[in-house]
């Protein structure tokens, strides 16, 4: 297969996961019916997916760090700028299907576990970064732990989606940036 | 069939259906699979639990409710009894599949929905019971939100059990109740 064939069969099959995780979740995704949605043959599809755990893995993996922006300027505008990027993320239908589909995965299978544990590490997450520039720059204690940091940021929006399964708003994400500010302050 | 019966039948199907989620999570759970897991007739469960998705309900609604404990005394030993219980059901392998099949099946299936938004009710939960009795009893600030409070208690612990996939300490159950005492405190 031509590199460029190759761009266009993961692309089908790619859409064909993330249509199956909507409609079905996890328990749906067989190699037939991702045939059937893609139009690619089962051949196709085994030969380059032998696992489809690590498919959607890739599949929310690339989720994850499509069009990710870079957080820049001064400190409440760039958490900010995170924290509404990632509300948006949640807010898609199709992302929180897949990250869904990935929780579920991973309470049973470890190539799923692993995806999950990169995905969510904090050593190399993007709210990480944001932590550990804020440590240096003064406006995040550096006596505070960078897990906790980041547990701080992601966690109510998650739960939000996740659990109460509301979407997040505008107003949140000032919300929670201002709180975040302030809690985190090292005079605090 | 009479009572005794049927609370043993019922037994042996919540058993299955932990086992099923456990092993398989929701796309496994078919009658087929349970009747096999619990030795109860398919036609039995048919006729008992024409919706799987309410079955699986009425087993997360239990788990939820098992060995209820009473959270008296000081505002800290109340906060901190109820977050040890909360991390210890979060800890629990069997309490975990089924908390992740409830929100898998809830962003597809309404019955899942309902009984999500249910057992997630701040009005009618133990957090939010607790977040009032501090209102009233002065140690959380009057002003807050108490759905805002109650996600201060459970996010961080589902965040970690969900996302990261680690158990919850005692060490996080002390350090999340002394900064939760803080963070509510009028004065803070």
């Amino acid at each position: 297969m031509t590199d460029a064939r190759f761009v266009r069969t993961r692309g089908a099959v790619h859409a064909a996961v993330c249509e199956v995780l909507l409609a079905e979740g996890l328990g749906g995704l067989t190699v037939d019916r991702l045939a059937a949605e893609s139009g690619i043959s089962r051949s196709t599809i085994y030969r380059n997916w032998p696992d489809l755990a690590d498919l959607a893995c890739e599949v929310f993996d690339e989720l994850m760090h499509r069009d990710e922006v870079e957080f820049e300027g001064a400190a409440d505008v760039a958490l900010r700028a995170y924290l509404a990027d990632y509300a948006e993320r949640l807010n898609d239908r199709v992302y929180l299907a897949v990250l869904v589909a990935l929780v579920d995965g991973s309470t049973r299978d470890t190539a799923f576990a692993e995806v999950h544990a990169r995905a969510f590490s904090p050593t190399r997450s993007r709210a990480g970064a944001i932590v550990r520039r804020g440590q240096r720059e003064g406006w995040i204690d550096p006596a505070l732990d960078v897990q906790g940091c980041v547990e701080d940021m992601v966690a109510p929006f998650l739960y939000r989606r996740l659990v109460r399964q509301v979407r997040i708003t505008n107003r949140q994400v000032d919300d929670l940036t201002g709180d975040l500010l302030h809690r985190w302050h090292p005079t605090s």
